[in-house]
């Protein structure tokens, strides 16, 4: 095999499988390569995927070590991400009263999910994460995206106890947005005391969701490393918890005017 | 830029969004090269992409042509995918009584869901459908992936009408694994009368489930031209569809002998 044709089967390999390390001895075993030739490729790997953009490949050095594809954004990248994700949601058909905005279609799109989820790839990539965490339904498609791009196990939270879930620990929580108080289910087997999750959303008004989140999480000793949702809510000012990562906020819906506001976030990273 | 960067970053470009559509030009443009050298890229691209496994690159000629990156898996990888499948289902931790088990944790590694993606993609690329089609929850992350190898929308039914879905439909259906009558329910914007959806779940017993999602996509005039689950029971032989693909059979659970029959279906293609 080249090594034009070596290279983009590394490529192929790595960024199939985000975050997971690979030794560079495999791929020596697998190409039938010397360690210098497969280094020598892996330099060329690098260079051409950050020349396409959306990651790069890390070497970890040492036992123990490997490469990797993480997955990245770039301030450019991110800037047309965010207008074109603002553009979608700006569309005035989306209105459904009371402020809540019809935005299925847009996060059902996976492709462009799939991009959004590499902005929290990046963020997150260093919270020392055992999970990414969501509660059904609306957030699981970037959820799952997440949980791809970080190599780290989906846990979703359920509305309702289910039997398939085996023994689940249930809370109550206050939803502003639904104005009521609302149920979540976690089963006991979904996670370990002692270990750190990121949540993972696709919209937050007051963060009472997202605050319940974390609320069921701490009934098993799981701490909250991190938070992102792909739509935050201008108002309240005050939500129910301090420190998240929004894409874009979304401000003021007019129903008359039939204008929404919507605006990048700029101070994401 | 040298040949071999250019084919790793339209290796990481087209499998990054599989079943896009690029023309050639897009990538004279973007790398500054003549029509003839990105031909030759994408040979090679192709090449090595078939050497990493788990799809190809496809050239479609005439207007409007272009290549796009295909999901395929091979007999070989299918069967080692199965078996990967099998032995994380055999485990008897998993028994919950009634003949159900724990499965969130295989259905929410999405490492493992989107190799499973690919052999739904496989089988129902060629069906013309316009959506992935699933009930929530826990396909959700498996029709995500089938969603993003196809580049096709993904609806989510919800088991109760929510606002924030707009108007809505919703249907009552009997399912047998619960032995009670269960609600489905999808936003009138989700989907448009005469279009095609393909059906992916993570488990069917009696397939009540799947003929529920069937049943309200036909209410706005949606045919089924596929349907794919990732476990399916052997019980009850007889289903109330007839048309589906499984990719692994699940056989008798002894609660006492604490043994799980699982084995992989030997006819998907």
């Amino acid at each position: 095999m080249k090594r034009t044709e070596r290279v983009g089967a590394i490529i192929k390999l790595l960024t199939d499988t985000p975050n997971k390390l690979y030794s560079l001895q495999y791929f020596c075993d697998r190409f039938g390569a010397a360690k210098s030739s497969i280094s020598e490729d892996i330099r060329i790997s690098d260079a051409a995927v950050r020349a396409a953009g959306g990651g790069y490949i890390e070497t970890i050095s040492g036992a123990g070590g490997g490469v990797r594809f993480v997955a990245d954004i770039t301030p450019e990248q991110l800037q047309i991400l965010q207008e074109e994700f603002c553009s979608r949601i700006r569309d005035s058909r989306r209105i459904l009263g009371g402020g809540f905005l019809y935005t299925s279609d847009i996060m059902f799109d996976t492709h462009l999910i799939n991009r959004l989820s590499a902005v929290f790839a990046k963020k997150f990539k260093d919270r020392g994460a055992d999970y990414i965490a969501t509660v059904e339904t609306k957030g699981i498609p970037l959820a799952s995206m997440v949980s791809r791009q970080l190599n780290l196990p989906l846990v979703i939270i359920r509305r309702e106890a289910k039997f398939s879930e085996g023994s689940t620990v249930s809370i109550n929580y206050f939803s502003g947005s639904y104005d009521r108080v609302q149920k979540m289910s976690i089963s006991k087997r979904a996670v370990k005391p002692g270990s750190k999750a990121v949540i993972i959303d696709d919209f937050m008004r007051g963060g009472g969701s997202t605050k319940g989140i974390a609320d069921i999480l701490s009934e098993f000793d799981v701490s909250v490393v991190g938070t992102g949702v792909a739509i935050a809510g201008v108002l309240p000012e005050k939500k129910k918890i301090e420190d998240y990562t929004a894409i874009v906020f979304l401000g003021e819906v007019d129903e008359e005017k039939k204008s929404i506001e919507v605006f990048p976030n700029r101070q994401i990273f």
